[in-house]
């Protein structure tokens, strides 16, 4: 099936989720977040990973919407935590509502996307559920070592990959492997999809951070520098952080010690300079190709015939590839 | 075995848990509440339920730490929605550390009980985690009433005593039900379980809500009349408000009114004298016995030689006539 057929399945297969009526307090909020939307990303990518092994995908879709519950569950407590008001350009739950609704609702999103779950087939349910399990719990370390960064001074690149691997790409990684097993594939094989799905994750990531600096405003859906005006610690200011003369070191600390005070593209020009002394566009670009290149030796290794593999193949490289 | 030996054997089994190590900012808030005690009462009723099938309960002391798991779980997240200060007399999670920390403690929780719960033999796993995960929606459902109860004007008895089924009564039906199922206990027994929890949790909570008022000082853990100086909407108030006459409303309106600015002894002594002259210390034990009938009819059922069932029933009788 082309992708679009495989998101409208999934369009549909989550608009006839039922997650509870009454208190309408708590499900309500539920319904609201769903239905912002979203790129439906993983699920789609559990649909692509099962299609590999059987073309007949039906039986892995309620997993699959199982996967984007729990994902929009870590974006409703996310959002409490981080004080963000806005989700997709609408009010967050925590906003619309209040803190006690979101943490509540979402409590019982991470049980209704268990629940999704529980329809996989018995020889399958443990395994499933395991690997459902640890990659939650690894989200919420990412979460909470994104957090601990926000607080320290220091914060190496190394610990930047390990955080943006538990917080984003472990759950990519999970939604090909968890396609893979729901459609028989051989252990080795559903190993490399999630390999394949961490690595990828990992250059995606980076490529946003990218995108946030060096996009093109007018195919960009935020705005260009975003992440200089927060002084958010992403891979290119740690890049930067690493290896500036001191006389760019204080530069980077006058316009990071200045809030809200300065004039906005100033300071994103200033920083942006400094990368550009730096070459962090160059090494933040290297780094994405040794991620991509670890996801794609583990994507050539799984054992299928080359057509089995070319929706992934094709989607990947679109994503690797947008300017947006 | 006697509770005693249960009891150690869950303690034992609770010191062996691992929750996990890195970030430590997400996992010390786990061990912290777990290590707060308190007394253990779902993963006894486990334990004891399991033990009327087959007196071999080892396999049933993961899944019995999986329910104590998730209890310490809802009382994390309460705690930061019911801004409360103290847990068991020490310094609640959000207190201690902070709100974000105590939400995003809790989701790992949540998650680990999930995992405590995979090692259920194949062929129970499924419907183990079904009955868990509806209970576990429940109670977030019985917590969202509580909250909404505390806005309302108007909460009537019965609406009072859903919200206590959902918040309090079915994690203990849930317990006895899995300990049942665990064991191999015929479908109508469990279901009898399961009732027979539900009804005896029911009546636990309006005990609670008894001796609160009418409980011992001396013997009772907290403050007597604390309810009533926190303005709690019990059993009893309910009552009392649905029965009084204009008169007494008034008087009842009047000191709910005055917050901490009364003389806390005088407030106490104020509206039980209102209870009195309504009795509703009569009515409530009767409620309580209605609950306890409905209970001990299900425990009846339950088709089994006295002999295995009585450690419950003394346990239970033991519970429902204690005064503190």
């Amino acid at each position: 099936m082309d992708i679009s057929t495989l998101s409208n399945k999934i369009s549909q297969t989550l608009s006839t989720l039922r997650y509870g009526e009454n208190p309408t307090e708590l499900y309500e909020p539920i319904r609201y977040i769903m239905a912002l939307g979203g790129k439906r990303i993983r699920p789609l990518l559990v649909l692509l990973a099962a299609e590999m092994y059987d073309e007949e995908v039906e039986t892995a879709l309620l997993p699959a919407a199982a996967v984007e519950v729990f994902h929009n569950f870590t974006l409703m407590h996310d959002d409490i935590m981080d004080k963000a008001p806005l989700r997709r350009g609408q009010q967050t739950v925590h906003e619309k509502w209040d803190a006690n609704t979101a943490i509540l609702s979402g409590d019982v999103m991470l049980v209704r996307a268990y629940e999704l779950l529980l329809g996989v087939e018995p020889d399958k349910l443990r395994k499933v559920l395991q690997l459902f399990s640890q990659t939650a719990a690894e989200v919420c370390e990412g979460q909470q070592l994104d957090m601990n960064f926000e607080r320290r001074e220091q914060v190496s690149r190394e610990e930047y990959i390990q955080m943006i691997t538990l917080k984003t790409a472990v759950l990519l990684g999970f939604s090909l492997e968890l396609g893979g097993i729901l459609q028989g594939a051989p252990e080795a094989d559903a190993e490399h999809l999630k390999s394949f799905g961490d690595n990828v994750g990992i250059a995606f990531q980076l490529r946003d951070d990218l995108l946030d600096v060096y996009g093109d405003q007018n195919k960009f859906g935020k705005q260009v520098g975003g992440d200089i005006l927060s002084d958010k610690k992403t891979f290119l200011m740690l890049t930067a952080l690493e290896q500036a003369s001191e006389e760019q070191l204080n530069i980077i600390h006058n316009w990071r010690n200045q809030g809200d005070d300065c004039i906005a593209a100033d300071k994103v020009k200033a920083i942006t300079t400094i990368y550009d002394q730096l070459g962090i566009r160059q090494q933040t670009e290297q780094q994405i190709e040794v991620y991509f290149q670890k996801a794609m030796q583990h994507f050539n290794a799984i054992q299928l015939p080359e057509d089995r593999k070319a929706a992934i193949r094709a989607l990947t490289l679109q994503l690797m590839e947008r300017d947006s």
